[in-house]
């Protein structure tokens, strides 16, 4: 704290910036070097949303722009009302991705085909697990480029998203290998950009990193309209034109969504996950289909929510009770972490039906202008 | 504030999240709904670092991921010891784009070479510019898909990031074109995600979008030795291999760099900043090249660094004061936004160079490990 | 002649590759050196096709992938019923992207603001033109990157597929500009794969190459039922689940179709165009709409239909004698290069619609399979 | 025969358009329907390049673009002074990528479960390989998005490039586990762009497609002054800016080269495969390092080279015998088809020295003239 203080000083902080933490500062030094206050960020709660039949789950966001929590909270409304939201997690490992160099691509082909083989992934799988009581290394994929390898490690990683574990366990295994067996062979970086961390690339999009969550729901149309005020028909021309077409039109990586990053980037920061991983993380292809003459069906399929509920920011007391809110009760078997990332595809679903209603009724209050004056 | 309390009560907010602003809570009314407290992030501060001759820039950074501020901090010193960092603002302006569906592709056409005419960009031009007095249309890009036509506008938008500014414009501009010239157009989204705001897409890696800034320094190999610890062609080699072939091999938009994304988050959260646009803002593509036998010329490119200096989370009281920090002493001619962009991207430049030598460093430490223990 | 068939000795070319063009084999040599002989690419033909009012369209098409031409045939009788095709041409323009590099990024910034500038443009645009009669200059687009600039030039080049040409006009502009305004700039390279040509890109995709070009058409169902014998719903839903979902997932570029390469590869290779331009000329955005309670809107759009009507292998007698039969009667004011662009279009309308029908029925016929094996 | 002679009579066929195949013209109903005649493509030869130990590969090209053939010639000549080309084959399969509907999102899940395990895999392999004697199931890659499932299957096709095989397989694999385990199942459509087939997905780039080969070699700098007539550090400087960085400003998917497309199509075109799959098929990252004082590194990488020795064009008999002379001699071991991917990665990489030589020769020569107009 006196260190803090000086600090302050020394580096003219202002005191608009506080710093008077109602906890143990210095807890924080793992987690910000040079630390001269902090910076307040405008918690709000949306919900509840009832989710894989627990009824009860408020959503924090952190956020300063306007309007994004009462949206979210009209979203959850209309879930409530379609009676709930259900989830699946398809796959759960975080990656790191080191390149390593070879004299000659005989020699980088023939350390792949070792990656690949069972002896291979067992040796490899034995040094990753030394380093570490919870990560679990699952797959194990080389590719090679010219006389180079890159090589994506994927490990489950308990309740931390995790990379830190995985970059740890990935070192030794990389180490070890190379040592006893390809001695020709040269770590050149520990990451090779290949895991992919914290940008936006393809193979997140198609390999998934951190939980791959689908949360869907069955709406009636009635129900869109008494909520978001527009008949189920424009809603999904609005959703078809800009989510499908839209996004292919721009050519994004994992944005066929309305706006599926503003609730991720509003949780991440409420709950203490890293904000850089807002990027993959808000990948979100949003589905809405026409199931009968009265019902639609809405999901979001995201496959790359890096989030844990333990590790880095998520250990300070007012990140950890936001968690806490959005995990509500879950299941003994289930992780917490794991119920972190079904809680936020439910989240991001309710976002994203609210935004679409409200684009399409601006487009109908618009029309309806437009009559008018004439 | 007795709103709060209230909210807070009804919602179980437990204690560890405070609510205590030392500032005028009423006025955070129109960043966040629902508000029931706040979460602090943790403030570090790097630097100072030399941008543009201007000596005394300190960096805000908030994070709760170790290590990050140490490293930029790093980076500073080595760019300071450089002689600094020079910064270049290649195009400025903030988009918006809306989708418009007409009866057949023939009046789709028409439409479109309607906006690309002269007369089409004064008639949008004053209809936009009516909505407010800082923004400027720059220009109308028209698609046409089928018989729907997607329209970026983009606009200067003083010191505001702008999207409300440019939406209000776009809104009124197409609305009338649609009343006065095309009355078999339907604007069917506000947003037809053309845009593109807030996910990664190729359009705004190659249009940009927000401030497109370039910052660069000339660094002397022996420097790179003494502060990272690792000879220039180690970190040449590591920085080919992973930013530039790496980034190939996952297919990245905008990623690469080495870890340009921390950064951006850290500020962005830091001052103000919209988190979710940190997904773009941080496209970077870092250069690194030999210029002569004793120097490197190190620089980062990012097109859509997304920044204001007035309106969202700029306005609360602790943001501004980091803005402040890091906008420093600037040139009455420029515009306070434009030089927390550029120095934006000064301080991700020190964070790729302390990362890519890090990164080096450990190859060096392992290949040295392993060397012994044979 | 006497040279092919002593190089067919020398080379060991065995009898079955046929060398007795019936024309002149000396003008081949500007076409293609060591030249030994040729290979027979067989030639069926679809149609007609009824293309904004002309109604007798035939389309050539080269291929040895059985089923190719049945079903672009079943898709222009369809087109036929359905009252034919409209096109639109949104765009045209050959391009190619050079990169400079300079000392520092400031001299790179200067010279990107030059070619921006009504100044840089006209300059340029006059040293492009003095190297040939047809191409103009219709558009530079620089961007920095670093210190280094790419430039994308766009010219029209009249009925000339035109890389040549504009390769020659770029060389010449960027050439003189360098020499007489921006000494300390260096060419490195013509082509900086900023063009781009003959590879996948968000750049042409985003800003198109060559004709871009949109077909259209509107379907009675019953007419689906009758030639496709599949209800429309069948066809949406393939259409939506492939062609719009499945391109998202998969992460393409321009491929939110359904076969359009292979029409456009067929078409190429017949009239004697680049088949490396392939790549991006088969880009395609197929959409189809219910528009009401009988029609379907069926459209594609294509940005990148890179083709001449002369020069290359346009030149020789069989690809033009093909080429004619696609373009038809054409009006006077149009380009025949042009024409070639629409009803390569309208072809691939075609051979989207009757694709789509193919699929939706092999799942039909699977499904009534499945229900008489129960 | 008679058939194509009334035939084109019917369709005016003009007598530049050969008939005359000195073939079986019967056997090509099952290549082309509606027959009228052939299109000759000029074929020339470059080489001999020496490849994995055998010395004298010639490569056959198909092109009308003048200029090709002589520069992949110089490239071959490069090639054979600096002791040849080697290979490797990284991956070898075919795939296709069906989509499949459920009622919700949990049945979706159970389904992607059963395909990724061992049970399930066992299950779809008997099924797909008692469609074939030849194909060989290897993976099953499911990918849930909503109440959808997209399953990548990949096999081994022996010497066919295997597109029907797989697709016959998977239909046969799909629809038994639809009816035995999943009849709440509908296979919407066998090919759900998820394969991907003919189109630019980043998917295919990621995952390969057909055989993924690797080529290389090591080449004096000298050499490339005397055959290129530029300084390897020339070289190095046009490949870097171009390959590396042009590519990631346009945003290319498998783009990092100089023309690998080039020489595909030309290749592709004279050996039967079928040109719509150059699309992928030409990925290709092309590697140029500085691996001591006196030599480069070279190599080309290409994940999608998607070749066969039998079915479809390479059936004809000028066809075969141009894909003959590319195979050359190979070992008993090996399949025809993978040694054809392997000596087309050698002729690409010729075509890549010898491109990147010219444009460097061309930067060159023209600042010579400037400075000597000075």
């Amino acid at each position: 704290m006196e260190d803090l203080k000086t600090r302050r000083r020394d580096k003219n902080i202002p005191q608009t910036i506080p710093f008077d933490f109602n906890y143990d500062v210095d807890e924080l030094k793992s987690n910000c070097e040079n630390l001269v206050g902090y910076i307040p960020i405008p918690l709000g709660v949306a919900g509840p949303i009832p989710i894989d039949g627990n009824s009860n789950i408020h959503v924090p966001l952190c956020t300063t722009e306007g309007a994004l929590v009462a949206s979210v909270n009209r979203g959850c409304k209309l879930l409530r009302l379609a009676g709930g939201v259900n989830t699946v997690l398809s796959s759960d490992g975080t990656t790191r991705g080191p390149v390593i160099n070879f004299g000659d691509i005989q020699q980088a082909h023939e350390f792949s085909k070792w990656c690949e083989s069972t002896d291979g992934f067992t040796f490899l799988k034995h040094a990753f697990e030394s380093t570490s009581r919870y990560g679990k290394l699952t797959q194990v994929k080389p590719r090679q480029a010219g006389k180079q390898v890159f090589v994506r490690f994927k490990a489950h990683t308990g309740e931390a998203m995790g990379m830190n574990m995985v970059s740890k366990g990935t070192l030794e295994a990389i180490s070890k290998a190379l040592e006893e067996h390809f001695p020709n062979g040269k770590l050149v970086s520990l990451s090779g950009n290949y895991c992919t961390d914290k940008r936006a690339s393809a193979m997140n999009w198609i390999e998934g990193r951190g939980k791959s969550v689908i949360a869907a729901a069955v709406i009636r149309k009635d129900l869109i309209m008494q909520i978001l005020h527009v008949p189920a028909s424009d809603l999904l021309q609005v959703y078809t034109q800009k989510c499908l077409i839209g996004s292919t039109m721009s050519m994004c990586i994992g944005g066929a969504n309305a706006h599926a990053a503003n609730i991720v980037a509003a949780i991440f920061i409420a709950t203490g996950q890293d904000p850089a991983q807002v990027i993959d993380s808000s990948y979100c292809l949003t589905l809405l289909e026409e199931i009968d003459d009265e019902h639609i069906h809405a999901s979001v399929t995201m496959p790359c929510v890096q989030v844990g509920s333990i590790g880095g920011g998520t250990q300070l007391p007012p990140q950890k009770a936001a968690a806490d809110m959005l995990i509500g009760n879950y299941l003994e078997e289930e992780s917490r972490a794991e119920r972190l990332a079904r809680n936020i595809a439910a989240a991001v679903l309710a976002g994203e039906l609210s935004l679409l209603g409200a684009l399409a009724e601006g487009s109908l209050v618009r029309a309806h202008m437009a009559l008018n004056r004439k």
